[in-house]
């Protein structure tokens, strides 16, 4: 299977989009007409009655938006917070979406001891059979390897680096040895994790989490690590917008992907169309501001 | 329901014990006669086949070591390597230990941003039923508030300070501003986390990962922590014993819980005897090493 970096980077410029849709199912705020739809159906109970809207929300939105997301990030926690009946459904939708042509990222952002990170690497590559998977540095590399060990059979992997949140500084923004920050020496060491996975684009199949609220180490991860693809979190919802994130892309336009969730998931509350038209459009209207801002426009 | 660390000392001194069994089910490792009974049976596909097999070994080990361990902690790892089937056992598995009076320690290493915590701490607490979770501290604090705000149900929460893995030194151990590792910058941010949440022995019910196979930063912990229940993990296959783990118990014997995981699950592989036997006298001698290497023998 082709290197994983190569393939994401051949559907940006197939789809001329640099768009990954976040599947973050939350009940309360999924379209009303759902909720009342799935509430009136004989459900055994409150979990499986969620199951059951978020397939349809999922299995609705995934055929629009697959001509113009080069990938789906099904967020791990919203389905394990419906049990086994979440996981199922976590498992069914990856399975929908490679088959509608769109790559899947699990964000799961595991991380344990070797032995253990072996197990994580099966249940998502290969039981689940998404493209790429994000990960915790906290372990250091006997963590990562098995996860790194797929990139030779075509996954991806996106190391957290700087993550969205506020608090994220508490860590990884304190300085290390020589004044640099932590995220910068983790973004280092995922280089390093990355140098036997580079594919014929020049970027490796080990990535990048690198939030889109911070403009400015966004742009600086760009410079530091030239062959470390990026995925960019907390666009929409999180606040960042295109000029944000625009430091992200290389000067051909390549080396990110950038995610939105819940501005899409949910644009209903901002369009007075129906639910799917909205999530559809909000996916076009980003498809269109990244490409102008990564200046393909 | 009383604070989490209360109940978990007052386990240990009821029971006489500080084993943590850890459940980490991996078919290559299952005594042979139980991979041959179900490989016989009649299961649809091989996922279902091993979860056949590891609902064998955990339903008749549960009953056998309940009175001698206070808690269990299922690797979610293991759990999800099999896919929704898997994942379904795991929440079965909580509730069989749950019902044996044995406390439930889910080991998912989980963490995120806040809004995507708050789904994981529902789906572990709340969904799963587990009594306390393992946490990556990544994230800092507002990734944290989900499952520290359970902790005013009388739920547990252990940071991963400082993990059992050699290369957790290659970012826990780097050096942070004033010269302090970044574990121990971790262990007080641990210590201010837990503070609102100390129970009637003296223990907060936010507690630290500290692993055996670094006895010296182990015992550091223990003095740097007085309040923060520790609990030890490397014990037996990782190469931990009685003395590498005796600094992290307090004067008392109490403040700490170790964990075995394969050198119990997989004992028959040193025993000769039947292999429930031998993982039941596996946590019989693990229950009186620790005994007396805490000053109780």
């Amino acid at each position: 299977m082709d290197n994983f970096s190569d393939r994401l980077f051949e559907a940006v410029e197939a789809k001329r989009s640099q768009v990954v849709v976040g599947l973050d199912p939350a009940y309360d705020l999924l379209p009303p007409v759902l909720r009342e739809k799935h509430e009136a159906l004989d459900y055994r109970n409150e979990l499986e009655c969620a199951a059951g809207a978020y397939r349809d929300l999922l299995f609705n939105l995934l055929p629009r938006v697959a001509e113009h997301a080069v990938a789906v990030k099904p967020q791990l926690a919203y389905f394990e917070a419906l049990g086994a009946v979440g996981y199922e459904l976590y498992e069914q939708v990856v399975d929908a979406a490679l088959q509608l042509g769109l790559m899947v990222i699990a964000d799961a952002k595991r991380g344990d001891i070797g032995s253990t990170a072996e197990a994580y690497a099966r249940a998502h590559f290969e039981v689940a059979g998404a493209d790429a998977l994000t990960v915790n540095p906290w372990f250091g590399t006997d963590g990562l390897v098995p996860f790194l060990e797929r990139t030779r059979g075509g996954k991806g992997v996106f190391v957290l680096v700087k993550t969205s949140n506020p608090s994220s500084k508490e860590i990884q923004d304190l300085h290390v040895a020589g004044g640099t920050p932590l995220y910068m020496r983790v973004a280092e060491l995922t280089a390093e994790w990355g140098e036997r996975s580079r594919g014929e684009l020049g970027y490796s199949a080990v990535g990048a989490v690198a939030g889109g609220t911070h403009a400015q180490q966004l742009a600086e991860l760009r410079q530091a690590l030239p062959h470390t693809p990026l995925l960019v979190p907390g666009y929409g919802a999180q606040g960042a917008g295109p000029e944000e994130v625009a430091g992200a892309f290389d000067a051909e336009g390549l080396g990110a992907v950038v995610n939105s969730s819940r501005r899409i998931l949910y644009a209903y509350r901002e369009h007075d169309t129906d639910w799917l038209d909205a999530a559809t459009e909000e996916v076009i209207a980003m498809k269109r501001a990244l490409w102008s801002a990564s200046g393909r426009g």
